[in-house]
């Protein structure tokens, strides 16, 4: 039972995922930021609708396992958004601690797992990895644009800079890349992000 | 791309189940409601977490792809609350028209595989849908509990509701089920839930 109550532990305290906000906004949510919990769950459905686009066969589950624990290292390290390059810097230090701690809570094989899960997810080295990130920075786009470009206007987000942090896309899922140039490109031409 | 441009088109409409609000609140939320989306992140994660109480083997992937899509007809059918007897006797017909709908925004072979997720969720009859039932019944009990029986005592819910609504949890993971009865007395004892 002591296990038991370990695993409680980790499900009670990652429920503050749900109060990590993110820079996107969800459609329709009259400018509700989204959260992090939303947001993995949004993208484990997307693994699974889009599964044909990945770059290379995959094993679909360790694909969601990635996407539904690789932000609970935000719950103590805050979401980072993606065009802050001063807090990028420091994010890797900030999100190691909270690893430590975080999946500390589980018992020690499944804090391992989790951990693994984690490294492998962010080392983008597995096709599995790969797939999974290509999901993670589709869906911003996708959200961004369904909210006439709400973040990107009001960060002053450039073409340059969302083409710099997106195109590994193209590694994990390629068909996804390009249907998320065109986006990007509208998204210039309606004046959403700047040339 | 009429494919892709369908898929894209299902995971944009089903970013509004972000707005369904639940009547359990997120334990630090400040009276915060949780919402559907977030729910089936907590489900997804819980199923990976505590997969060794599962009653028998289960396919893991399953499980997970359950959670995930159990509840998107509630984007048009509204979360029917587990002791709101008089909803409860029309949810039926609701989601059923919702399912058309929604999963129909999908290409055909894709929406036939999610509505046969969804019946079999529905259903129980499978060790993959008890476990994952199980799940769905486990995490409200466990946030309730975490927010001193906020949505217990709003609704003046008693102990045999309770008992009633979730006592399935113990065919799809029975450990779990001693955990919550546990759970359920010591509520009844702290005033949360009425005897």
């Amino acid at each position: 039972m002591e296990r038991l109550a370990a695993q409680v532990g980790f499900i009670l305290e990652v429920d503050k995922l749900k109060q990590i906000l993110r820079q996107t906004l969800v459609s329709g949510g009259q400018g509700r930021r989204e959260n992090d919990a939303e947001h993995s769950w949004h993208l484990g459905l997307m693994a699974l609708t889009l599964r044909e686009y990945a770059a290379e066969p995959v094993e679909l589950l360790r694909v969601v396992e990635m996407l539904l624990i690789h932000d609970l290292v935000e719950i103590d390290a805050g979401d980072t958004f993606v065009y802050d390059e001063a807090a990028q810097a420091s994010k890797a230090e900030r999100e190691e601690r909270a690893a430590v701690r975080i999946f500390g809570l589980l018992p020690a094989d499944q804090a391992a797992r989790v951990r693994g899960l984690w490294e492998e997810f962010e080392a983008r080295q597995t096709p599995e990895a790969r797939y999974a990130a290509a999901l993670d920075r589709y869906q911003p786009l996708l959200l961004n644009f369904a909210t006439e470009g709400a973040a990107w206007r009001r960060h002053g987000v450039r073409r340059a800079q969302v083409i710099e942090r997106n195109r590994h896309i193209e590694e994990g899922a390629p068909v996804l890349w390009a249907a998320a140039s065109e986006l990007i490109e509208e998204a210039v031409r309606r004046g959403w992000i700047l040339p």
